[in-house]
């Protein structure tokens, strides 16, 4: 399956998937997609992709199956439910590139194995909407070696890195790492400048004189200015903040982990929403404190 | 008071001040230096600075007075004790490169100015010992644009940078902004590491998966790695971290400011001093979850 003529599918062409099932095409894989709004298949379609009715369609049409979908339910029905990938045949390999609970992708990973002889990957992406644009995402890849060796060739197409990390889970367990550094730095980033301006500081020159020293992120440098000038444009929604917290809760709580930081940032982003935020780019998050 | 000859005084030769006072006499400045532990000062006679039996001795032969001293009640006590700095005369600038109170930072220089004919500039550093030792240390400063350039020749043999801020008060309140970012960004990358760990994922190789993605930071490249460790080598110790949130917090409370993620870490780092932590390096802070 490693030259480009391996038949391929593409499950959820959102923000990010949409992009991404272009690079196939681009590559010159045949391509066949699905999506529950129809409507977002459109561009796929434009750039030779075959649209079909179902993920058991995909599935039968494809030897590679990637999914960009928003949660762990919406990855369970589009494996198990009614129209599944797992009604498409047998012999397949699923590269799942949403985030979701490492708990359920360990799970999802077995039952695809014995039940359905379906080989699956939890395979993570960072980088966002412009890594996508761009294919140089990088891919945090849980699963068995051979089965990651098989994918490498389609999903360099999409992504600078492929790191496998380890067993099923490892890659969701380290997307949620990179979420738990992202999301508190995002909500203590809002504390730090309230401060500043409490303090009579002006807030919009913090992440430039932070920059060099213990205290610079990339958060600060990419979003420290947005969210200081208060800047509307909406590149990730509160909500989106909201769902990985809550995702990394679980974790915490699955492992027995205590996880005191992300417990108050996840209520305070929670706080935010009650207050009609959610659907406000993150950076507004500061308003909160306004 | 821009050349060579400028007569400067040193106060609290501890991990910081004693490297910094060594650029002043490596710069060919005339150093007379008081230390509260007389021993301390040891080195930099060596190097031939001038011992003061007091702050007032040190004020009394000095046109530049550098502090670099542990907490608040210390600087106040120098400046303003029995043989303070007010003590030995007017006409000085007092530079106190102390992380202390914001609040404080601003009364100190408004009695100063007002009863002793005394300047004062709050100009805490970033960059550690390591910054000290190399004399590229940056400096946030805070207080009279006129006094700052005063005292910027001296300085540069201290810092790479010489940032002004605004009014006094303004180089605390960026310095503890500074402290905000590390501090938290400490505590959440123990649980972070934890919750790999607990998650079947080897935390000594998440430092460098996450180094190019939003998560990055300075604390995850230079300290991850020795957290995962437990790396007992001493840096900094956690009652140092204690001690700045402390102030991190006095200030919010100062300026009506909520720190929810701030108050949280301040009360794990207080915990794990409970658990006896306090005097192990700040790196080993993870051995709370332990």
């Amino acid at each position: 399956m490693s030259d480009k003529r391996t038949a391929t599918g593409f499950i959820g062409l959102g923000l990010m998937g949409e992009p991404m099932s272009l690079k196939l095409c681009a590559a010159g894989y045949p391509l066949t997609v699905w999506n529950r709004t129809r409507k977002k298949t459109a561009t796929a379609i434009e750039a030779g992709a075959i649209l079909a009715e179902s993920p058991a369609e995909v599935a039968k049409a494809s030897d590679i199956i990637f999914l960009c979908l928003t949660d762990t339910e919406a990855v369970e029905d589009v494996l198990f439910g009614r129209h599944g990938i797992t009604n498409g045949g047998s012999g397949k390999i699923v590269v799942d590139h949403s985030t979701i609970s490492p708990k359920a992708a360990i799970e999802f990973a077995a039952r695809l194995r014995d039940h359905h002889d379906i080989r699956f990957i939890d395979a993570p992406v960072t980088g966002g909407v412009p890594g996508a644009i761009k294919g140089n995402l990088t891919v945090f890849a849980g699963g068995e070696s051979s089965d990651i060796e098989a994918v490498r060739p389609a999903i360099s197409h999409l992504a600078g890195k492929l790191l496998h990390i380890g067993a099923n889970g490892a890659g969701q367990t380290t997307k949620l790492c990179n979420q738990v550094m992202v999301m508190t730095t995002f909500v203590t980033m809002a504390e730090m400048l309230k401060l500043a301006e409490n303090s009579g500081v002006d807030s919009t020159q913090i992440p430039e004189i932070l920059a060099e020293g213990f205290a610079n992120s990339q958060v600060l440098q990419l979003f420290g200015q947005r969210m200081a000038r208060r800047d509307p444009e909406l590149t990730g929604r509160l909500t989106i903040a909201q769902k990985d917290l809550d995702l990394i809760r679980a974790a915490g709580r699955e492992t027995g982990t205590p996880l005191p930081m992300c417990g108050t940032a996840t209520e305070v982003v929670r706080l935010a929403i009650a207050r009609g935020l959610g659907d406000r780019d993150v950076s507004q998050f500061i308003r909160l404190y306004d």
